[in-house]
């Protein structure tokens, strides 16, 4: 386990550990066969040529950095899968008749841990991040820059907007990773296609009462703002298992927005506080966050609108006062139909080299996780497959993926790429 | 301000400006003619014996501590007044005509916060705090022996058991406090007599369910504490707004108890937590405390048991585990009648003096926060004045009093004190 921690899996952005397994993963490109370099990101490259070095390039990624008490499927998997496909063409003689040229990303940076800021390597090649990212520090107050230069790169905002790739040099990006939820194992597939990643919105909603003493404060002279935020949360979690019970009758939403909203919309409460937070004091104030995400950026839309308005008529109601800031959003990505459709001929391939005769078409899916491919995807078109991993659990050591399902990933890469 | 912060009251237990309150509230009992001492848990006692010395004493008492951030008249207005009516009488030589003997006592730590345990001074008085009461440390790990020590006073085991009253050299307990609630100033008045300190109740309610990523599982899978909780948090208020509506059916209640209830029951969720508490992740488990208060016992346990049930029952309805535990239970103590009717006859002439002819009878309300009096109920009869105080707000510095309520409180105390 090339980690951080003694006890459990922890590689965050240039930590000694990432570094380590940089230079390992390196020399597994190396070892494939593919010409390597690492940029002034972090990121490791591995490309082979193929045919026609000129032509535009297919890039296939995942990252290397984990979220901390981690699981080692997460990210890992999409660039060992990749590597060892392309290490079975190479043993097989097949690398240089590659029909476009193939490079393997190691993204250095996906989950945001160490400098609160995600995509830090698919985002610097997409070329969506400003030149200021060098500057973004962690809590121990070290900028990126700096922790660059720690590890002999020297970054400058020139050498890092040059990271960029050139659109018109790009084919497009695939990307395999575990699906980090529970919809594979539940229809019983080792693979999936991914339909699009989900758009996402947080909000973070403070609810202001009147504080106040347990004991002295009648029930009904209370202005309590705890109260306010479970009936917000009951309502929320109402909205977003039925929205079309809750939109169709406003004309805010198409039916199709709302037909695909009822499979895909999640909504969720992960964060809540109290102020004071004693137990024999009526809060004064509540926040709480709410994570939004839907395929359709348009209903996702429609659920926020009518949502906060439904929240503000709880505070109205229990003349407290509400304020639902958005601190985050972003939209979805939709996956490339000709990809996807080579992805999933090859998937089927694999599995049916693996099992014999398959009866079920290989599912689809959307994903409700943000990837390297959301970053990607302002560069050029991207398609991925997901893996089978056991209940879902994903940032956890108890991520698991069967033996014969990593096996099945590395096949349908195969098969994809010997039909690129 | 005798504070141990700049800019802020806080006098917490036997700290330096603790100290600094003791000097100048002896000093205060002195000058109105009282003989006085500290005791050896840093309780000053101020005492006038009257026609007889030998006859059971009326004791007198508020706390001199409060809490980080306080208010400057929750418990040292009961103090003060009580010195201020007995330097009146010593003014007007009618000190030693007393008919019997009568001591202030102003109480070292009511609050709770230094050592997370309340009644430290009242408790001790009253004989209900075991003799390791002096091995517990506060978050220094300094034991109150500790403290107690290097303010030069030097407890034993056998000391701190001396301390307790012999209950047949009492002959009751009376004790002025702000009201710490917005009854009073809601029905126009200054002063109101207390019928009884509710019982109180403390829960620690924990459900678990199943952690996962919010954007991966979708809402049909998931089994959400946080939802369930909030569901509970809204049953709560809902059946303590209302008992009659819950109880009334089920037989676990007489009608006496629903009606006392109605009128007294409170219930407050103060503290949340979520696990992992992230924006982005469906929580693995969360944590709140419910606080129940009520001045009829059975009523309180009716409830409990009622509520419980529900918060059950919701947590099977959603496949997530609930844990009730019981962190703090106390019963209600009800005020002497013979007193009360002594206070209330007290506080109207004080009233009739300032303002001429009063309409309205003095309110007798009930008092949900817990108060020196619940610990020397222990070991004698009890009665309690309230005084208005500004929008019910107190453990603020926004707590405030009238001029002219001080006045009436001093006044009431007189009246009292004279017709003993």
């Amino acid at each position: 386990m090339v980690s951080d921690a003694n006890d459990y899996l922890e590689r965050t952005f240039l930590s000694p550990a990432s570094m380590r397994a940089i230079h390992l993963t390196q020399k597994w490109m190396e070892d494939a066969g593919l010409r390597t370099w690492v940029d002034q990101m972090g990121n490791v490259h591995g490309r082979v040529d193929g045919v026609n070095a000129n032509t535009e390039a297919l890039l296939v990624g995942s990252h290397l950095d984990t979220v901390v008490d981690a699981g080692k499927f997460d990210g890992s998997l999409g660039i060992v899968s990749a590597i060892s496909a392309l290490k079975v063409m190479h043993v097989h003689g097949k690398l240089q008749k590659l029909r476009r040229p193939v490079e393997v990303i190691a993204f250095c940076e996906e989950e945001g841990v160490r400098f609160q800021t995600t995509f830090l390597g698919s985002g610097a090649i997409a070329g969506i991040l400003p030149a200021t990212t060098l500057e973004i520090s962690d809590k121990r107050n070290v900028t990126i820059k700096e922790v660059l230069k720690e590890n002999s790169i020297e970054a400058t905002e020139e050498s890092f907007l040059q990271l960029k790739y050139d659109a018109k040099s790009v084919w497009g990006y695939v990307e395999l990773h575990i699906e980090q939820g529970p919809v594979l194992e539940q229809v019983g597939f080792p693979l999936g296609v991914v339909k699009g990643i989900a758009g996402q919105t947080r909000l973070k909603v403070t609810v202001r009462g009147s504080q106040g003493h347990a004991g002295t404060v009648p029930m009904s002279m209370r202005q309590d703002p705890m109260v306010a935020a479970a009936e917000q949360i009951v309502l929320i979690e109402s909205l977003c298992k039925h929205p079309e019970e809750y939109l169709s009758y406003d004309g805010h939403c198409s039916d199709s927005s709302i037909k695909s909203l009822s499979s895909s919309l999640v909504c969720t409460v992960g964060e809540i506080s109290t102020w004071p937070s004693a137990s024999n004091v009526i809060p004064g104030q509540v926040t709480y966050t709410v994570d939004i995400r839907a395929i359709d950026d348009l209903g996702r839309e429609a659920v926020i609108y009518d949502l906060s308005n439904r929240i503000y008529q709880i505070c109205d109601k229990r003349s407290v006062s509400c304020l639902i800031e958005h601190k985050h959003d972003a939209g979805a990505v939709i996956c490339d139909p000709e990809l996807s459709s080579q992805l999933k001929s090859a998937a089927y391939s694999a599995l049916k080299k693996m099992e014999g005769d398959i009866q079920d078409e290989v599912p689809t899916l959307m994903s409700g996780a943000g990837h390297d491919a959301m970053a990607m995807s302002r560069l050029t078109k991207v398609g991925m497959l997901f893996v089978r991993c056991r209940g879902g659990i994903s940032h956890s050591p108890q991520e698991d993926v069967l033996d014969d399902d990593v096996w099945a990933a590395g096949l349908a890469f195969l098969s994809f790429l010997e039909n690129l």
